[in-house]
């Protein structure tokens, strides 16, 4: 069985198994290259040779333990007919839904056929990949999905659409449930194209307060991961509440997953001492560790490998891998992590 | 003494002392127009009477138990010597720290010269407020300001400060110190003209992970309300460490101020029952749902009084009030805490 699979039903690794999310970007050379050739962002999502190509490239680097499809989160809004696009240095501007009649107009009928590209990637990967490494497929959370399709953009806070919550939890809801419904069958399809292991992301799940973190964000994952339990039994699924802080040890409790990834801020003594032994813990090193480098980095990767080494656990940062990180600095994390211990 | 004080030496009142962050401000008509005699933001900061006037605006209309001086966090980098401007919808622009010459630069020496304007509007608050109502003077904590003053503006996560930190913390710690001297003779000089109590905003505490949270915001804190309480031992201290999570408790036994002011992700039935009895409680209802009013927000006013009903309180907002707040919610948060209860 694969050394992420393994981990995920509980098993205890030394070392543990490690990938790093967007450990396929810019910060690569060969990513940048093929990046050029593929126009825009979205090109390079829907074109599944170029797709697969820079989702195979950090493993043929680092030899990670697992790959994740090269995607993006908005392709699903995207499948349900809002206009998408991503403007250089700026993000993804997406159509904002304007109200009710947008909501029941998001139309879950063409979105395999718009999505066909992206599991025909999946199914390359697979094919290509190593059968000891796994692939993950994801998806965006339901809170995360809905905060850009209300906003629009980004945004520090997404006022805009706690606040559309607030006013019509019930409007809300619905569009929550048809995100819901989407993403169960849109991982549905990646996992029969071929992916070991899926993954939601809820990006924004920090700026929810505790009530609705439960009813936005830890309810709908938790809904979520029971449905592809129901389905795909043997298909680990990873959820990453990302800023959860006070309600990371409910979130852990109350979702079922068989994975947790742990934000940048969660300190490790507490999440291996407060948290329940499963779901298996992810993550949690400082992106900007691994962009400063040095014996610096070195320590950290010790820091956090040593307070989950008698729990199971997958290395990983706690959020993205930044663009301006020295290709050398995660050859060096790999190492560290690798090399036999005094 | 009044009402805000005595809940910030450990007093239970019931209803709890009430005001709220960004209480003056372009939610109100009445800001507005002298916002628009004033020309730019910092104009108004740096105008007395205009200052004075906007501050008293909320206690006018709302009876609240506290003002707090209308100004602005950044005004100590300005008065460091570091150029600011704010542009309309975008926010501050501050010229960016490059390097340990330009820490070094920074000079305290004209810093009050040039915030006289400020001392003198505090003096003219305290002048004509109710003698009842407490004048909370206020400053950014060194963290937050760095954040600032090496980005020269806003950003997601101030993963360029964070790197820099990462860096040189030698260099990155000197700022900080000289961040902390200029914030206690400030704050000083606040409470000297008037201020009954101060309160310092960390406003991005919540990008940090555990260590440097306890480095760069924690200990920064406990350092600056030791050195006030040194000399103004009667005057309370509230520290805001906004996005603290899962670093809340240890923050709260080790900062040792008076009041600890709650974000809006902090559940209240958590920190009723985990944190200490004291400092006291300041927080923590969803702006969002000040925006949207009706039964709900009553409701919300309701569940944030009762959890914390045994141990001293200062009713707030958990982050500001939101500019599209209307008016009449805001009375009718205030007449809810005070209208005699079942």
């Amino acid at each position: 069985m694969q050394r992420l699979v393994r981990a995920l039903k509980g098993e205890v690794l030394d070392p543990p198994p490690v990938w790093l999310m967007r450990q396929a970007g810019r910060y690569l050379p060969e990513y940048r290259a093929v990046r050029a050739q593929a126009g825009g962002f979205l090109d390079l999502c829907y074109d599944p040779p170029l797709a697969t190509e820079v989702t195979l490239q950090p493993i043929r680097r680092y030899g990670f333990d697992a790959a994740i499809l090269f995607s993006d989160i908005l392709v699903i809004p995207h499948a349900l007919g809002r206009h998408l696009r991503f403007v250089e240095n700026e993000g993804p501007k997406l159509e904002p839904l304007e109200g009710a009649a947008d909501v029941a107009r998001l139309d879950p009928e063409p979105m395999h056929a718009r999505l066909a590209p992206v599991y025909e990637a999946v199914e390359r990967i697979r094919g290509e990949l190593d059968p000891d490494v796994a692939l993950i497929g994801f998806a965006g959370a339901p809170w995360t999905l809905g905060c850009y399709m209300v906003e629009g953009q980004g945004s520090k806070d997404f006022a805009g659409t706690r606040l559309w919550a607030a006013r019509d939890p019930e409007l809300f809801g619905r569009l929550i449930r048809t995100l819901e419904t989407s993403i169960v069958a849109y991982l549905e399809r990646q996992i029969e194209a071929g992916a070991d292991v899926v993954m939601l992301f809820d990006s924004w799940a920090g700026v929810l307060p505790a009530d609705g973190f439960v009813r936005w964000c830890q309810e709908p994952l938790a809904r979520i991961t029971r449905a592809l339990g129901a389905r795909h039994p043997n298909v680990p699924v990873i959820v990453f509440p990302r800023g959860a802080g006070l309600n990371y040890a409910d979130a852990a409790r109350a979702i079922g997953s068989a994975g947790l990834a742990l934000d940048t801020t969660v300190p490790v003594d507490w999440a291996a001492q407060t948290l329940p032994e499963r779901p298996t813990l992810q993550g949690n090193l400082d992106p900007v560790a691994l962009v400063a480098g040095g014996v610096a980095l070195d320590a950290a990767v010790d820091r956090i490998r040593s307070a989950f080494r008698d729990r199971p656990h997958i290395f990983n940062l706690g959020h993205g891998v930044l663009q301006q990180t020295d290709p050398d600095n995660v050859a060096r994390l790999v190492r560290r992590l690798r090399e036999p211990h005094a």
